[in-house]
């Protein structure tokens, strides 16, 4: 069993500070200054290009580092060995997984998601349509309608397993299931899952999974993506986003493309050396944790804060479901005031942030947020509810990025 | 006039290194660490997510960093301010471009390049053919093919100005000309060409110009890539990898997509706020920088190294043109034994690179190599080849990445 009194003090949590917001940007481990250091100076300063073979903390080189790092998540999302790989950004790996999942199922035209899923998914099916023309296109449907929405048109479901506003989980091995029978393939975006809850892809049949390792992963503001195509895809999906990298021999400078094995296919350009550097400290911590620990730690926080608010703060309604299978690692309630009332919450040292239109919206992750925290976090949440802070006019103006 | 003695010590080159693979692998800013730290801890640590706005160096905020570094490398290309952002990977960049060109030259289904193009450019594009189906193809002609080789059929030419074998350089402007009299979109790679010589994208037509900041920029092993959408073009692109962070409005979570203004909506993903931060260490150095004098002490070192080399190793056959107008800022040889002798060559401290099949290529980087350098390395290489050393079995062994 984890000990999560432990995990703390590992991350760097500024004084005074109580950081609800780890499912946006997850905190700097204490480890990852040194470990970035190393990169720098030990490797790309003296290292210079022999880092490609020598570098990474393990002397086993740069290029080896995405499938290396991949491994490390794909312990946590239960993937198997060797069919994850980290780069790029999420939204780049929605669109391989996309283009994949077309590519395999020609003749079907509709990607099928919920207006639950990150906005980001669906602008990047949006433009693939365009790009593609003849007549594919991309069906939004309610959350909770997706199952009865696939049909045999559908060529790619794709569903953020945890709802980025409300924290509503969708049932993975259901709706994986369900496409299947319909003939389509299940693409799963585990950003609000990954490092929050126990996830198997593999058990669930997902055919793609993506995600990000900025948010519970703790890798950095704009750390590298991954990418999970199931063992019996690995070998047949064609990579339209066919980089160098993902070359069979990246360095035999061919004329034409051979697709690497498996997922390295899904590499596409020059590895983010540095930033690995700094995700490989998170995941040195997450190497040690029990998935099963981490859920039964998250749903004990999220339980105890919805009836500490819920309590105390009638005018804030909840938008997360009380059923636990249901809940991803985050709670969040409705509030027609709620940009306000979060940065009045904020400038107290209550950190969760605001999604539009009436989200507010806080993260729990047990590896460094405990039960003393929430406590004096409803109490915080009471005081500025009770002294309606959303009406002082310094909490209303609104930051670029909210 | 740029003092180049005063520029070198600026960077990390190891004791006893002759460092001519900065068109590879651009050396360590001695300020980067510290840069790097401060990003780390500073702002990551100490600003969690309000790092998105009040990050950065000058505190304007995380988000604004690919388009204000954007602008300090657009100088370097002579492109329009706001009109170059940075993000993702070159391959991303490349199909970027390559998806716009199509789409605003619809009826035509062809992409023209020559096969001295960096083999992922090809990739990518065959990749993005295979995807769209419809007679969509690849032309590849040798370089100097292209110009009889642009036709009504061509959508659009994508040539990497300077080749990364050769170091031969296309005349940017009378391609671009020819393409634009036939109805053709011209794309330029600028990855051999950024810091390496004076680039002018606005005077030389470039419809869309990308590059990499990891070799002549010195932003460090996987920096992130740019893209140069010319004025003309940057409001009516469709973005065909429409993420998140080139939408209008990206903070509104809208579920449609609505392209951002100009070439922000060349922007996919969350940026890569870490290596954004090594890459500003390298551009506070280039800012400086007068690209006239650069350009006139490149040359006098390739033309120093080549008149040395030719002297002292005449089984070596100059890949380069003698022509400064045709040559970029690297020196290339052909040798049937290049591999191993580049070996012998690194472990004598002279290092350069191997391209397949034959070419032994090194990089001059006024920043940091100087006349001195040139002359020592043609000792050492002069040693190496006299003594055959490529014949020791120890040069012989293959690296995975070479």
């Amino acid at each position: 069993m984890t000990d999560f009194a432990s995990t703390k003090a590992l991350f760097h949590i500024p004084e005074g500070l109580i950081y609800l917001d780890g499912n946006s940007l997850g905190p700097l481990p204490l480890a990852a200054p040194a470990r970035m250091a190393q990169a720098m100076t030990d490797e790309w300063g003296a290292m210079l290009i022999t880092g490609w073979n020598r570098g990474g903390r393990d002397g086993t080189g740069w290029m080896g580092q995405p499938m290396a790092l991949g491994d490390r998540v794909g312990r946590l999302i239960g993937a198997e060995r060797g069919h994850v790989v980290l780069g790029d950004t999420l939204s780049i790996k929605v669109y391989q997984a996309l283009t994949s999942a077309l590519m395999l199922n020609p003749g079907r035209r509709v990607i099928l998601s919920d207006n639950g899923n990150f906005p980001s998914d669906l602008y990047m099916a949006e433009g693939l349509c365009a790009l593609l023309g003849q007549s594919y296109s991309l069906r939004v449907v309610a959350p909770e309608e997706v199952a009865d929405a696939i049909d045999d048109s559908v060529a790619a479901l794709m569903i953020t397993e945890v709802d980025y506003r409300t924290g509503r989980r969708h049932d993975m091995a259901a709706l994986t299931a369900r496409a299947h029978a319909l003939g389509a393939f299940a693409i799963w975006d585990l950003a609000h899952s990954a490092g929050a809850l126990p996830v198997d892809v593999a058990a669930g049949g997902a055919d793609f999974a993506v995600g990000c390792t900025y948010k519970y992963l703790n890798g950095g503001p704009g750390a590298p993506a991954f990418i999970y195509v199931a063992p019996r895809h690995a070998d047949r999906t064609p990579p339209a986003l066919s980089g160098w990298l993902g070359h069979a021999a990246p360095f035999a400078f061919d004329l034409t493309y051979r697709p690497g094995a498996g997922v390295e296919r899904m590499r596409v350009g020059t590895p983010p050396v540095l930033a690995l550097a700094a995700l490989e400290a998170s995941l040195d911590i997450w190497d040690s944790v029990d998935m099963a620990a981490l859920r039964a730690a998250s749903l004990a926080l999220t339980d105890r804060f919805i009836a500490g608010v819920e309590a105390a703060c009638p005018m804030l309604t909840l938008a997360t479901p009380r059923d636990h299978a249901q809940r991803g690692s985050q709670v969040s309630f409705r509030f027609s005031e709620g940009y306000a009332a979060m940065q009045a919450l904020i400038a107290r040292g209550v950190v969760g942030d605001f999604r539009a239109p009436d989200i507010m919206r806080f993260g729990f992750t047990p590896l460094y947020i405990d039960a003393a925290n929430v406590d004096r976090a409803v109490e915080i949440i009471a005081q500025v509810m009770g002294d309606r802070l959303w009406d002082q006019p310094e909490y209303r103006r609104r930051a670029a990025v909210t």
